[in-house]
């Protein structure tokens, strides 16, 4: 066979030793956050039946999905007029199996094949790589990972503090100090486009204010009369919603005046509240729980409380969102399944830690001490410490062979490897090891013992 | 849309949390030792070009691939005609991805794309899912994880010993402790095949040979003179090599014996003895390195040392295997890149476990602490104690509703979990908590502070 040039799919990416190291320092520190607070670790396969994903994500999502061809003579169910009748009528009959599009849809499937075993509450957190065959651009991949946590099976709002706790441990921990954990209740925005009479048509309304940002609120008032069929009236009385502000009680105590003809607009601020006192006896130091009335996200979904996370003074979106629902499971025949969950954008938070360096020195680092090789005797001499420092949990390797001096130094830089030990005919007949500190150049002429102790500490 | 019920594809698996926390236990221990000997963590992409994959697994490997619809319209470059000529042909019509079949091949390309930046010698490990569509059976799954290592760029054979040395931590620390690694050399399956008159069929040879353990002697003798054309007097020379015993120092030197008129054999046995020799330099405790003539495995590939580990006294095949090849990355173009690595069998391993109970106390246990929640009052005064528990880094969850006391004991006893906080009106009257420990049943009175520091140390 000819040698080809071998190349990755569009939209994929390879991670290589860097980046791993430190994409594991930040999805370590998200998982021993989520297992603080009792949640469990899912896996699901990374392909599902077809008839499990189909019709989940809309039209577009079917168009998104991966496909996966039946094995062995995947034509065999197929006629000539099954060939003619295009793709998307041929699709059956040539493939069962779609690639994971999301986290949600396999965790209801897996509640719902579980039911009678799980334990509920039932608290999972689920980090694993989904694929959407969307087009690739900046920041945008075919395969990246998502990383969710859901608790299912209590409507408690004790679970939505518990979130606000957990988006907060988690970039405290990462040292992304400068963030707004955004919070709304979808009840509050029935609420309100009821309270303006426009009853039924929040889902109209959050598209609006969603562009507030964006377009400003002229514009907004005009699209809203224009397109949206909200008449002059509700548009004026919407205008103090918009210029809600002050501190979280304030904007409740102004909250609780526009809606107090809505029922459901005054059961969100109840619910909102009562978020916010759980919040509070947490006690966290500095709990930046921004409740924002203008917050609208996954409306087809979502029944109450709705997060959002933005990392101040950086250009980019959220970093990570959720939300209260009341029917995971219903899609697949089992009612009445409530929950409240949230992701952490993990490719997002990279770029943040990257862009603010926020890295801890040495994550990079794999290796805390290397040997250099200089001859067989030397590197026979080296060995039996080379072990015992891996036997104190001392991550150490020795260079393989005996090549040029340079070349071993530009490995351990490479590396970043922070301690170099030497060992030449001097050293062997005093016993001893020369450990360099590759920082400072710092050199000193020690035993094995002495040896142990300076580096074991790293 | 109609409710269904929903199923997983055929040959897959849902790891639910007691399996994650186990899979997390075996995969944790292994990833701390590939660290340690300054092995670092590659991850490539899902999906994979299919001018990447096909050719490089035999004509049934590219039969097992799982391959990738192309997305939107896949049937537009397709004409009736493809249609007719059936699934072989018109797969490069509709499909140009397929599923990562292993991890030698992405790790191949890998290293091809990224040479210019890479520092050899290279120790990379990856821990990936792999998918095959093979018939699924009992411990054969279309999904299932392979864990490797490799070095590549040098042919130090003091990478061998470091293999022997990673393979016994690892199971060390898992505690399977009656395991037997078996190591042999290309070159001496090669050698005695010259030996024997039989020079280039050390394959035959090797088949044959693979058989011993289930067929005989006999069987096996029978075999190579019926169906692999070796001569009586070629049979009759192996037979000292069939009964070759004793220590490997003994054993080595019958070959030496044997294979004394054959170079590539001689070299086998020196390269053999220098792998021994860093095995003992590294002064395991007891390095359980057994050599094996008989021992092959990747003929195709390999071309220095061969491992297999087997575990004493369980029936279950190998659980762990590798050895050194000399062209990596041939296959797209780049030439000489040797190197040795040698993989974990994950599964396996877990099965090995389950079977001989040897997970560790508290594996399956994620939270430490969890407080039972009476009513609102109850549970307004345990909230500040529950975050202090979590910023003292205990992990401590509160059961989200006041439900009947024996609901919640019961998903205390699901989850494992080790103590449980009550805290009635007497205790708040008296700013106490009642701590229970679950396994022994004893209560105590304590104060906030002491129940932290009760806990802590868990």
């Amino acid at each position: 066979m000819a040698a080809q040039k071998p190349s990755i799919p569009r939209g994929t990416r390879d991670f290589g030793p860097e980046q791993m190291e430190k994409r594991n320092f930040l999805l370590d520190t998200i998982k021993a956050t989520f297992r603080k607070f009792g949640f469990q670790q899912l896996e699901t396969p990374t392909m599902e039946n077809l008839s499990v994903l189909m019709g989940k994500y809309g039209d577009e999502g079917d168009q998104l999905l991966f496909k996966v061809l039946n094995s062995g003579d995947y034509l065999k169910s197929s006629k000539e007029d099954d060939f003619h009748q295009g793709s998307k009528h041929m699709l059956k009959k040539v493939s069962e199996k779609g690639l994971r599009y999301d986290l949600t849809v396999p965790f209801a499937r897996y509640v719902v094949m579980n039911r009678g075993t799980l334990t509920f509450p039932f608290k999972r957190f689920q980090i694993q790589p989904v694929w959407r065959a969307d087009r690739p651009q900046k920041g945008r991949y075919r395969e990246f990972y998502q990383c969710d946590a859901d608790v299912v099976g209590t409507d408690s709002l004790i679970c939505e503090a518990e979130i606000v706790s957990m988006m907060n441990e988690v970039l405290d921990n990462l040292k992304v100090s400068d963030f707004t954990i955004k919070i709304n209740n979808r009840k509050i925005l029935t609420g309100i486009a009821e309270a303006v009479g426009q009853e039924g048509k929040e889902a109209e309304l959050c598209v609006a204010i969603d562009k507030l940002d964006k377009i400003g609120l002229e514009k907004v008032q005009e699209e809203l009369m224009q397109q949206r069929g909200f008449s002059q009236e509700s548009v004026a009385a919407l205008q103090p919603i918009f210029e809600v502000s002050g501190s979280n009680a304030e904007k409740l105590s102004v909250l609780k005046e526009i809606l107090k003809g809505s029922e459901v607009g005054l059961k969100g601020v109840e619910e909102l509240e009562e978020v916010l006192k759980y919040v509070d006896l947490f006690g966290l130091a500095n709990p930046r729980v921004e409740l924002d009335v203008t917050l609208a996200r996954g409306l087809s979904y979502y029944t109450g409380a709705i997060f959002e996370v933005k990392v101040n003074n950086v250009q980019i979106g959220s970093i990570s969102g959720g939300g209260r629902y009341d029917n995971l499971t219903g899609v697949f025949g089992m009612e009445g399944m409530s929950g409240v969950g949230f992701s952490f954008g993990v490719d997002r938070i990279y770029d943040v830690m990257e862009e603010l360096e926020l890295w801890p020195v040495g994550t990079t680092q794999s290796t805390a001490v290397m040997f250099v090789n200089f001859d067989e005797q030397s590197q026979n001499y080296c060995l039996p410490l080379l072990q015992r420092l891996r036997n104190e949990g001392v991550s150490a390797e020795i260079y393989p062979q005996s090549v040029k001096m340079k070349k071993q130094m530009t490995y351990a830089n490479n590396k970043a490897i922070p301690f170099v030990v030497l060992a030449g005919s001097n050293e062997i007949e005093a016993q001893k090891y020369t450990l360099k500190n590759m920082e400072s150049g710092e050199q000193s002429v020690i035993s094995a013992d002495e040896l142990i102790a300076k580096v074991k500490g790293l």
